[in-house]
């Protein structure tokens, strides 16, 4: 069983300097979709500001019982999957009462150390019984305080270039399908 | 080498009516990003209305010309992969000069006919010197009329159950990681 949670705070801006990001609708939709094409648990979303969980709410309200809702179930399905939360803490504190012990947390990174694990073994992994609680970053990536507390990282998503700055939705979504997917030809 | 193009027009509505889609920004940054972590040639974005161009014009000038470019050289490396033009043909007839052929065309359909490919023939294909041009539809998807000119189909993507309706963000991400990315363990 697969979570993933999305990060608001602490992330890190392009100077390294800790921050807060604002809410973006299409990281709520395009993640919820995926997230409902593979099968998680549940799409956590972190963010510690009020008035940012209200936007957040509001729009996931619109889909999920509002008007949205009803001309689009395709999207009230996919979006059912989000809970709102106001830090990683309750993530696990949620997860660690419904399972009765934590789960496995995985982020991704651009730098290789000893807790890099590949696709496929997170994929064999997750067909056991352990909750894995994949962390995605806004902004300019997680927090240096949320990667030392992180059980596993993922291989950076490259090409055959050097360039590798995919949107947080994207990464999310290649992610999913490596880890989920069924086999294709 | 392949290239991609996104389709405003023409498209189909979830009442299956054609209609012309409205340029979302965050279409042109993903499909771009990972237009350039994958390696394709353009991102082609087939946009008919003039304002809609003019819109989509600034939007990317911002990122290659304009102050977006400086602070965020990433951002000018993927949107200066994108051209804008009115139709498919124009698209075709550009690549065929180009090449000195038609390029080989491929749509994403839901639905299974004689000319849909698994993803691992497309790959193969692509190191080929034939050039692949994938075309992804906004709105509910490309119009018959656009299907009936392809020469391949990429197979829906899904997860374990029924539900696929990832956003074509998503979607071009993953088919653009099955295609082109590089062996991962």
């Amino acid at each position: 069983m697969i979570d993933v949670a999305l990060i608001h705070y602490p992330v890190v801006n392009k100077n390294g300097d800790i921050i807060g990001s604002a809410v973006t609708n299409l990281d709520l939709h395009d993640i919820a979709r995926a997230g409902c094409t593979y099968g998680i648990g549940t799409y956590w979303v972190v963010l510690p500001d009020a008035m940012q969980q209200e936007v957040a709410a509001k729009i996931i309200g619109h889909w999920t019982e509002g008007y949205g809702g009803k001309v689009n179930p395709d999207r009230r399905d996919a979006l059912s999957l989000i809970r709102i939360c106001s830090s990683l803490d309750e993530v696990i504190d949620g997860l660690t009462e419904q399972d009765n012990k934590p789960p496995f947390i995985l982020a991704t990174s651009a730098r290789k150390d000893k807790r890099t694990m590949g696709f496929n073994a997170v994929r064999r992994m997750s067909e056991s019984d352990r909750r894995l609680l994949i962390l995605f970053g806004t902004a300019w990536g997680l927090a240096p305080e949320i990667m030392e507390r992180v059980d596993g990282i993922l291989p950076p998503l490259m090409g055959k270039g050097r360039y590798n700055h995919l949107s947080v939705r994207s990464a999310a979504s290649i992610i999913l399908d490596r880890i989920m997917a069924p086999e294709y030809e």
